[in-house]
């Protein structure tokens, strides 16, 4: 079921210095901010050839990332995101195993426009995984 | 500088847990546990095609990532592990940028057999980074 990895999601308190250090002291390739009022944050896409690296910053009142920050004021790694066939049968097969889907478990337009839909991070050791339909 | 990411690695308290968890109820294909006592860890990588998952349960008394689970009991994000060129030419850039390299400065030779370093995780917003040379 689990394809390739979209991206990992890092929680950033202040953009614009975090794509100073990875344009700059990293030396990566790193895209124009775009602001997503929709998805609560303003994303910045590192590109790594393989795979991407969204630094991600909280955008309005209700972003989903602000618990995170309030938690972890520095930043940190927020998500893993992996690319899925089907993601309605993906859902079905980890419900059937036991897993929580987070919300009520009907996949949402996520910050690319594909259904995704967020695992429970106690399922999964810690790590808040999001599933993309491919 | 930074190259393509090499791996995620996961922090987990109990191996065969993940393992199960990663194979059967995500569907994804794992390696076989190994040990690597030099390294204070035995490890499993989970291949996702363009990528790699690292799990990472402690070995040993002076684990490195004992302290991390010792924050976040049920595991959690670790770090994330870039490749580069010339880890030395890296090392040096990233030092005249002011961030901080872990340790002595020196690569040492990591789990894959090639010279990594790790860099301050204050440095970048929370998040642990690996080097290693491609």
């Amino acid at each position: 079921m689990l394809g390739r990895l979209n991206h990992v999601a890092l929680a950033v308190p202040d953009l614009a210095a975090a794509v100073a250090a990875y344009r700059n002291t990293l030396g990566a390739e790193v895209t124009e901010p775009q602001a997503l009022p929709e998805h609560g944050v303003t994303v910045v896409f590192v590109n790594v050839g393989n795979t991407k690296i969204e630094l991600l910053e909280p955008l309005g009142e209700c972003s989903p990332i602000a618990a995170f920050l309030a938690k972890n004021p520095s930043g940190g790694m927020h998500h893993l995101c992996y690319e899925v066939d089907d993601i309605l049968a993906a859902r079905d097969q980890l419900k059937a195993a036991g897993a929580r889907v987070l919300g009520d478990g009907n996949p949402k337009t996520g910050a690319h426009g594909k259904p995704v839909l967020f695992l429970h991070p106690k399922d999964f050791f810690g790590t808040l995984i999001e599933l993309e339909q491919s």
